[in-house]
């Protein structure tokens, strides 16, 4: 039997998921989005069934909050009372602590299920056009369970395993978001600052893949990424820390023709990654 | 009519270049290198027509030479008395400062003409086995001519074309080094250190394209890029201070909770990279 299924933000992660489940399940996928014309696009290109209101969260069985961690708390603060029990609602923020903070005791007063999920796929375009069914092929899918049943967290894993994710993941808010300090917020940093070199706008003719990989995401959603940053200021500030501590190691062989040292570190390097066979 | 060819060195580039000239030429290519087994795996694939030896370069109307920048100084410095009058030698060398110094006194004592080349392609593994006619594609090849005859560099840009090179770029060497410090160097020093993170050999699960593409090259041959960021030490080091100013901005953003700063920091970097269409 499929589901009632209400998707809260269409753009990239929402209309993906959408997508997603039109592609790979029966459930039944309505749409919640401030925008009219991004409401009527889904609804048109059949990335939803119904195009929906708050009133549709009363038919709901699993709610998917897609849209920035302040509006989702914001959110069901809300219209969380709209909520039938036991209504599971995930939400898809880029950061966990913050929100598994705040999102339970909203589930204790409204009597729903909260499990915080992460799905971990993006690009660097946003919106509802640039969504794509195929967006999770492969990717991790993490749970975050915030004292959820068993149930619940295995319902959730089960359909991101129906949706393409090639894996998911259990843990908890802190170790994500200490984990996805570095691999995707330290990435966002980098970027950025790295494109601000008075080399960058000339780097035509001059440039390859390593060029365009690390400025790869210097186009950032910067009004999303300050919100993840600053909610995880913590961890990033001593993934920074470390980061900017070891490029002075090397930086500083190089600048004080330290030749042994410099090869030793670059090795290093080599053999983190070599060991982890990439 | 086919020119005779000689490449010295057949790794990844001299491989690559000595695969895509017999693909897409009709010259005749030698092949020298310091390994037996190197020469006869080229010559049994087709990639050479012969296995060379120093002795070859009497006959040689174009010479590539694709080993590191003080091993190629010291090979035409021991076998440079061998080539004819005129012969036109090209390096392929990753910075150019240091080898257009050293390489135009020779060509004037023996008598060739000497282009600084480097084609701006690569991969993360190394060596004749990764080689490929097909790594040039779309690349950049950079000239740097030291002096030498227009003719005999618009001899190798039309050949670069052949080999299929997206663009030709000619450049003085100073120029050269500060633009690839920028576009190559540094984000092979920022891969090296982001793998240093004790945070990265746990990364599966949490991670995603962003992780994937600034720590790529980390696999790095660190006896060549030693030798590469020696010889750049001063344009590097350079461009590592201003990475390390432009982190530290952002950090101190988050570390201090400057929303608005941090906004405006991240914005500044997706305008630079809107404003270059990429």
């Amino acid at each position: 039997m499929g589901k009632n299924i209400v998707i809260v933000g269409l753009g990239l992660i929402g209309g993906s998921l959408a997508k997603a489940l039109r592609m790979y399940t029966e459930h039944t996928v309505t749409g919640i989005d401030v925008s009219p014309d991004v409401l009527e696009k889904a609804f048109s290109e059949g990335a939803i069934h119904r195009i929906g209101t708050p009133d549709s969260l009363r038919e709901a069985d699993l709610v998917f909050l897609c849209i920035y961690p302040d509006a989702a708390v914001s959110f069901i603060g809300e219209y969380g009372n709209l909520l039938p029990k036991g209504c599971l609602v995930a939400d898809t923020c880029g950061i966990k602590g913050e929100i598994c903070r705040r999102m339970p005791p909203l589930a204790e007063k409204f009597g729903f299920t909260f499990v915080g999920c992460h799905p971990m796929a993006g690009k660097e375009k946003n919106g509802f056009s640039a969504s794509e069914a195929e967006l999770f092929q492969g990717a991790s899918f993490i749970l975050v369970p915030c004292g959820a049943p068993k149930e619940a967290v295995e319902e959730l894993s089960s359909l991101a395993m129906q949706l393409g994710f090639g894996q998911t993941v259990i843990t908890t808010p802190d170790h994500h978001d200490q984990m996805i300090a570095y691999t995707s917020q330290l990435p966002h940093v980098l970027a950025c600052a790295y494109v601000m070199s008075p080399q960058c706008p000339q780097h035509n003719g001059f440039s390859a893949g390593s060029y365009r990989d690390v400025s790869r995401v210097a186009r950032i959603n910067e009004v999303l990424w300050t919100e993840l940053f600053l909610d995880n200021a913590e961890h990033l500030t001593e993934e920074l820390d470390l980061l900017i501590e070891n490029i002075s190691s090397i930086r500083n062989a190089v600048a004080e023709n330290r030749r042994d040292d410099l090869r030793a570190l670059l090795r290093k390097g080599r053999l983190i990654k070599e060991e982890l066979g990439e």
